[in-house]
């Protein structure tokens, strides 16, 4: 198939790398013009094993005809992006953000599109404009947003690889509500206490604070407490030194993807109901200002 | 007067020295030896203004008669002391812990002694074990717990000084609840953020998240939340650039205050209630549970 990627992040660049691996054709559509340099000179290369996959790079205003999108960029980048896809011809898209920030958009653009809401559950790091390091395997599930089941295991089978498996799930919104509960519960207890995600159930203490996150984001999102509170536990177990993205970002000065996850959850609830979510929130958003020294003060 | 001052921290050390000064007759009561010793041979040093100040020491359990015994050791330290002075003969007891979480213990002790609540709103820190550094100058509150207000105003004007004024109020509740306010908002947002006391106001979302410990403390202490608002943001400003006690805490791996402070509001309210107040009654303990290395995983 002729791919087209959507950003330049390590979740990106992993995916481009992969799917060049398997025989498609592959363009990073990104917005910096030193990163599609540096992408067409030297290739993706990918760590550890080493390989470099020689893909195309474009800005992303130049797209042009695919087969298949995949959108990599950041949940509060998907609205910029939009613009941008927003008036191409037909074309099935994949979505592969934290969160459920972008659901909106992603109806919006299924209105004249095929699109798939996808989640990613591979570790990655991008250590350069054109490198990228696989720190944990999984897989990528998809989900027709269009309800569109048969179409999901075709496109799965189609992309699917041994190093980086695609299965197709019948329900797109149970998908993004359990990887929103993971997110929701680890990303901002680790950001906030700076500590590694085994903390989260380690220390008797963030332990009760997750359980409270868990079971808050369950009655939002109306689902059973009891079997997420046992994923989120095996989740923390398996990756108990990982240091979560959100943590990365806020010791980075970056800007995290707390409003898709936790901004998200405040938004449909009443504060009475998740005031333990709304707290992580509230502190994420003033981790960034701090960060960026703002003061209104 | 003949005064002991049971506890060498900085409040110990600080008071000692003031009232050494207004020619009282001072005995500091210490728990180590090798602070009974630093102060016998080199006096109370008083910063900035380098003055020393003659006084003895002597190990807690060498107690003899005073006419008024001040106790200064850290809330969670006062069940320990109970032991060594609830046994003595009559004598009024000045209290000066933060929190409420000794209240118990002074009513207790207030059926055979007079018994006096406590406020002070200096800043000192302990630079070693004989030296002190004042570090904002400010009152000694007392408050009868018999409400004997006659009794209090009679001492307050025995030990009050110039550089260290003492006044009597009439509600010792009143008095330490006006104190748990501030220190419920400001101490544990300083630690867990790592903030000098202007962020509580000055950044807009901590500013938002202690509006909410102000109103749900004030909720527990029927007081008003508007007005303790003003007093909280008033002094966050007065002391933008300070550095809380329980910041000072968590950095230094020590035990905080948190028990006394935001643990007596969770003892007295259902957790629906206070949700933020619990929230960070948790963040405290899991800071300092991650100093010790806890772990129960």
């Amino acid at each position: 198939m002729k791919i087209g990627i959507i950003g330049g992040g390590a979740i990106g660049l992993l995916t481009a790398g992969y799917l060049c691996s398997g025989n498609h054709q592959v363009t990073v559509y990104v917005k910096r013009g030193i990163q599609k340099q540096k992408i067409n000179e030297n290739g993706i290369k990918l760590l550890p094993v080493d390989k470099t996959y020689w893909v195309k790079a474009l800005h992303i205003s130049e797209i042009e005809q695919e087969d298949l999108l995949i959108v990599t960029v950041k949940q509060y980048h998907v609205q910029d992006v939009f613009q941008e896809i927003a008036v191409l011809p037909s074309v099935p898209f994949v979505f592969l953000q934290n969160g459920m920030g972008h659901i909106d958009t992603m109806k919006e653009l299924s209105q004249h599109h095929s699109v798939f809401a996808g989640v990613l559950e591979h570790g990655a790091v991008r250590i350069n404009e054109h490198t990228v390091e696989h720190t944990g395997k999984g897989l990528m599930r998809l989900a027709s947003m269009q309800s569109y089941h048969r179409e999901a295991v075709w496109l799965a089978d189609k992309i699917s690889l041994p190093g980086f498996p695609v299965t197709a799930e019948e329900e797109w919104f149970a998908m993004l509500a359990d990887k929103l509960v993971i997110n929701a519960v680890i990303n901002p207890l680790t950001a906030l206490f700076h500590v590694q995600n085994g903390e989260v159930i380690g220390n008797r203490e963030l332990n009760r604070i997750a359980r409270k996150l868990c079971q808050e984001t369950c009655q939002v999102l109306n689902l059973n407490a009891e079997r997420q509170w046992e994923r989120v536990s095996s989740v923390c177990r398996q990756t108990a030194k990982n240091h979560s993205s959100m943590k990365k970002d806020v010791e980075s000065g970056n800007r995290t993807e707390i409003d898709g996850i936790s901004g998200f959850l405040v938004e449909q609830a009443a504060e009475a109901v998740i005031p333990y979510t709304s707290f992580v929130y509230r502190s994420i958003k003033a981790l960034e200002a701090l960060s960026k020294g703002d003061s209104y003060a």
